[in-house]
C-alpha cells in the first residue's frame, strides 16, 4: 500500500484519536524498520494510542480501511525479529505510551499493568514503595516490556520463570473492536480476577499468546514474595560433555522440588560474548573464531576465566530451609563429571564478596577475581528480579561499532541477532544432540557457537542458539539467514521444535504440521475475517500461509 | 428426538463401528439418567467407542444426522452433575472402554493415557511396575477418570494439585471429525511433546477444558517423583474464626515456597459426613442438625473427636529439607488463634502410629484414638497419591439407605450432592464472607453446613460448599435446588464466581457476563456450527444461551 492510499485512513483516525498520535513520515518508517534480524519489514507508519479506547478506534478504523495492524509493546523482542511485522506496510500500534501501573497488591503479590510498562519501571516502583515483592525479569534489559514478554511466553530466572503461567486477567481488544477480559475479569466486581487464571468455561489466555487474535491492553502479573532468606549457587564445568549429566542432575533436583527456579546454563561462547567483543583486529570473521584462531579464542577465555559451561541458580526460604537445600544441591551436583567448582553463596558470603570487590577495584580494575565478583553480582541481580543492561552486552559481539554505553540499542551498533530456541526433553541425549547439531551449523557458516540451555521446568529445557553477526555486512547477513534456516530444518527433522520465533522461523514450522496449522488458521479466519491484526504473525494466512 | 428418529442414525453408525457399541434401550437410558444432582436428563442412548477412529465415526455420523453427543470419560463427576448432559436426548459417548495406558516414562515422570483410565488403574500400574512416581489424585474414588478430571480443571492434594497445569499433549477429535494434538503433538517425531505444554503459536489446551469444542481421546499427565523423604502435617482448630487467619498463614507459607501442595481445610460438618451418616432416628432432616439438635450434633462430633476445622498437608524433599520445612511450617502455624493441635509426622512417626493402630484394633475397635490413626492413614494416602473409596463416604450423608460397602455408587443409596465451588482470593475476609454466606443459606434451607476450603495456589482458594441431601425425597430435592440457586446468586452478587459446575450453575453465570459469553459462544458457533458436541455444556448456545 502506498502512502497516498493511507491518507483517508490517517485523516479519519486522526480525527478520532488525535492527529499527533499517528505518524507516517519516512523518518518514523525507517526507524521502525530497523532490526537486528537478517531481514526486516518497513511499516506504513506508527500509531501511539494513549488508552484502550484509542486502541479500539484504531482497530475499527483499520477494519473499515483494510489496513493491517502490528501491535508492539516496547518492540524489544531481541533475537526474534524485534519490532518488525511479518509483512511490510502494516501500521505499527506502539503501545509504549500505555504504561500505567494500575495496581500493586502486596498481600496477594500481583501487579496490574499496561503493555508499555517496562521491567525497569515496575521494579523501580516496587523499590520506591519498599514492597517486599520480586518481579521475574528477563535478560532483555530494563526497557523491555513485561506484557510483551508474557505474550511471547518468555522465561526468566526465578521460580516465577514461566511468564505465561504467572499471568492472568488479560484485557483484550478483539479484531471487531469489542473487549473481553479473560479468567474472571469479565464478571462484575470479580474478587478473584487477579489471583486465579482459568475462570470458568474454556480458559482463553493461551489463545492470545503468540497469536494475532487480539491486542492485549492490560494484564495481571504475579510477583514473588521476597524470601526470608536467599542463596545463589554458581556452577562451572571444564568439559563440553558435562552439559548432559549436569542437566540430568538438575532435572532430578527440580523433580524433587529442591530447585524451583528456571535455570540457565551458558556455554563458553555465550559467556565470552557477555564479557567482550569479537577481536576484529585479529580475525576477519569469515570463520568461527574458535575454529580459525583457537589460540586467540583460548587466550580470551582465559583472560575472563570462562569455563566450558557456567550456570547460576537460587534457593529461597527460611534460613534453615536454605541451608538444607544448599546442602542437597551441592551433594547432587558434586558428582557431575567435569565439575570445576560449585559455590553456594548465602547472604553473608555475598556481602563479603562485594566488599572485597569494592576494595579490589581501585588496585586491580581488570583482575580475574574482580571480574568473577562482578559477574556474581550480575547473576544475583537477575535471580532477585533486578533487570540489567549488562545482559544485553552480548548482543554487540560482532558489531563493528563499539556501543557508546551499556544502554546502547543493538540496532545502533549494527548488531545482528538471529536466535533459534528449540524445546528439548530434559535428558542428556537431547542436550548433546542439539548442542552438536547447532555447533556444527554455526561453524559451517562461520559463526562462534553461542548457546544457553535453560531448565525451564521439571521436564523440559529451552536451548537458545544465538547467531551473533555483523548486520552491517551483507555477507554476514546472508550467512546468518542460511545458518538459521539450515539449523532449523535439521532440528525439525529430528523433532525439536522452537517455542518462539519470527516469521522466518515459523515458515518451516507451518510446513511440517500443515493440518494443525490449517486448524489454527480457521480459528483466525473466524475471529478476524478481515485479517486486521498482524497477518502472518505466528498463524499462517488462510489463503497462502501453509503453502509459503 | 424420538427413538424412531434415531433408527437410521443408529443403523448407519452400527454398520460403521459395530452394532454392539450402541445401546438405546430403556434400561441403558434409565441407567445413564441417574444422578446425585437435584435434576438430571435422559439421554437417547449410549455409544461405547473402542478407539479414536470409532469416536471420529460417531462425530461424523452425528453431524450428518443432527444428533447431539455428550462425551463422558467415566461419568463420576460427583456433585457437578455426574454423567448427565445439559439437555435431554443427547447420545452419551462413553469413553470408559478406551482405557489404555499408552506410555509411562519414569525418567521424565509422565504418563500418556486414554480417557477411560481411572485413578485406581494408573496407580496400580505404577505400583505393579515399582515405578517411583506419584499420581495426584482426587477424592472422587479409584473408579474416577483422570482425563475427565483434568478436563474439568479439578484439583488434588499434592504439589501437582493443579490438574490442568500438569497435563499436556491433548489428542482431540474436533466437531468436523478431524484430529489435532495440542502443544507439540502435531509435529512429526516431536521430542518434547510430553514434557512441554505450550507448543509454538497460540496454546490451545485451555480451549478444550470445560468446553464443548472437541472430544479429547488421549493426553499426557505429569507425575510427581516419589520424594526421598516425606512428612505430613495435621492441623486442627477449635474455633470457627480460625479459618481466615489459618488460610492467611498458609498463603504466606505458599508464597514463601514452604508449602507447595494444594491444601484442603475441612469444616466440622464435612468431617462429620466423612465419619458417619445423618441420624434419621433422631431428626427429620427438615432443619440442619446443628440448628435443630445442637446437642445430638455436638455429641456426634465429640464421638469422632472432630475439631471446628481440620487440615492436612505434605512436605517433600531430602531428610534435611523435610526437617527444616517442618519446623518453618510449625512455627508459622503455631500463632494462629484457636489452634487445637499441629502434628508433623515424619516417616518413622507414621509407621509407629500405624503399628499402634494394629495393636489397638482388636481391643478398642471404635476408640477415638483409633479413629484418629485411621484418618491419618487416609490423609497420608491422598497426600501420596493413593485414591481411596473412603473419601466418597461423605456423599451418603443424608441417604436413607445405608451403602452396602465403601464402594457403593452414591446413586444406589439415593445420595443427593449439589456443590457450589467459588474461587476466593486467599484472604481472611474473603474466607469469612463466603463461609458465613454459605452457612446462612444452608441453614435457611435446612441443610448441615459442609464445606472445604482449599488453598489451590499461592493466591487463590477454592471453597467447595457441599449440599448433601436425600435425593429420594422431592422436598429435599426442591430445597437443595433452591439453596444452590440462592447461594449462587448471593456469591455472584458479591463477585465470587465458581470455577466449575453443571448447567444449573452456569445459567446464572452466563447472565452476569453476557458480553463475555457472547464472545465465547461465537467461537463455538465457528468451530461446531452444527452444535454436534454437548450443546449447552459450559458454553451457552448462540441462539438462546445467554438469554436463558
Amino acid at each position: 500500500m502506498e502512502d497516498r492510499a493511507m491518507t483517508p485512513f490517517v485523516e479519519e483516525l486522526g480525527r478520532e484519536i488525535g492527529a499527533e498520535k499517528i505518524r507516517t513520515d519516512d523518518a518514523v518508517r525507517a526507524s521502525f524498520s530497523r532490526t537486528t534480524a537478517p531481514d526486516g519489514t518497513r511499516p506504513l507508519g506508527v500509531a501511539t494510542p494513549a488508552s484502550r479506547e484509542d486502541v479500539r478506534a484504531i482497530v475499527r478504523a483499520a477494519a473499515r480501511h483494510r489496513v493491517a495492524l502490528f501491535p508492539i509493546s516496547r518492540g524489544k523482542n531481541w533475537g526474534y525479529g524485534d519490532a518488525c511485522a511479518p509483512q511490510p506496510d502494516n501500521l505499527i500500534v506502539d503501545l509504549s505510551g500505555m504504561n500505567r501501573i494500575i495496581e500493586v497488591n502486596a498481600e496477594l503479590a500481583y501487579a496490574v499493568i499496561e503493555p508499555g510498562v517496562t521491567q525497569g519501571e515496575l521494579v523501580s516502583h516496587l523499590e520506591r514503595e519498599r514492597l517486599p515483592l520480586i518481579l521475574d525479569t528477563t535478560g532483555a534489559g530494563p526497557d523491555a516490556s513485561i506484557v510483551g514478554n508474557v505474550l511471547e511466553r518468555g522465561s526468566g530466572h526465578t521460580p516465577y520463570g514461566d511468564h505465561f503461567a504467572t499471568s492472568c486477567n488479560y484485557e483484550i481488544v478483539l479484531p471487531d473492536g469489542s473487549i473481553i477480559q479473560t479468567g474472571f475479569g469479565s464478571y462484575p466486581n470479580a474478587r478473584a480476577q487477579n489471583v486465579y487464571k482459568y475462570g470458568i468455561g474454556p480458559t482463553l489466555d493461551g489463545l492470545f499468546t503468540q497469536s494475532n487474535l487480539g491486542i492485549v491492553t492490560r494484564m495481571t502479573v504475579w510477583l514473588m514474595a521476597a524470601p526470608e532468606n536467599f542463596a545463589m549457587f554458581i556452577v562451572a564445568f571444564r568439559e563440553k560433555a558435562s552439559l548432559g549429566p549436569f542437566m540430568e542432575a538438575v532435572r532430578r533436583l527440580r523433580l524433587a522440588g529442591s530447585i524451583r527456579s528456571t535455570m540457565h546454563c551458558f556455554n563458553r561462547g555465550r559467556l565470552l560474548a557477555g564479557a567482550t567483543r569479537f577481536p576484529w583486529d585479529k580475525a576477519d570473521g569469515r570463520q568461527a573464531l574458535e575454529v580459525a584462531h583457537p589460540d586467540v579464542y583460548q587466550a580470551m577465555c582465559e583472560q575472563f576465566g570462562l569455563p566450558e559451561w557456567g550456570a547460576t541458580g537460587s534457593i529461597h526460604g527460611s534460613a534453615a530451609e536454605v541451608r538444607a537445600t544448599g546442602k542437597t544441591i551441592r551433594a547432587a551436583l558434586k558428582s557431575v563429571p567435569g565439575l570445576e567448582r560449585i559455590v553456594v553463596l548465602g547472604e553473608r558470603a555475598f556481602a563479603t564478596s562485594q566488599t572485597l570487590a569494592r576494595w579490589l577495584r581501585p588496585v586491580a580494575g581488570s583482575s580475574l577475581l574482580l571480574k568473577r565478583l562482578d559477574s556474581i553480582r550480575l547473576g544475583r541481580d537477575m535471580l532477585q528480579g533486578r533487570p540489567s543492561w549488562e545482559t544485553l552486552k552480548g548482543s554487540h559481539w560482532r558489531a563493528r561499532t563499539a556501543p557508546a554505553s551499556s544502554q546502547t540499542d543493538p540496532n545502533e551498533t549494527g548488531s545482528g541477532l538471529a536466535w533459534i530456541a528449540p524445546i528439548l526433553p530434559l535428558t542428556a541425549s537431547a542436550m548433546s544432540e542439539v548442542s552438536e547439531l547447532a555447533e556444527t551449523a554455526f561453524h559451517r557458516y562461520g559463526f562462534e557457537y553461542q548457546a544457553t540451555f535453560t531448565a525451564f521446568s521439571e521436564r523440559a529445557a529451552i536451548a537458545v542458539l544465538s547467531i551473533s553477526f555483523d548486520n552491517a555486512s551483507g555477507d554476514e547477513r546472508d550467512r546468518a539467514r542460511n545458518c538459521q534456516g539450515e539449523l532449523l530444518d535439521g532440528l525439525l527433522a529430528r523433532g525439536y521444535v522452537p517455542y518462539r520465533g519470527p516469521v522466518s522461523v515459523m515458515r518451516p514450522i507451518w510446513k511440517v504440521a500443515p493440518e494443525y496449522w490449517r486448524g489454527v488458521g480457521s480459528i483466525k479466519a473466524c475471529m478476524d475475517p478481515g485479517g486486521v491484526i498482524a497477518p502472518g504473525r505466528y498463524i499462517p494466512e488462510a489463503t497462502a500461509g501453509v503453502q509459503t
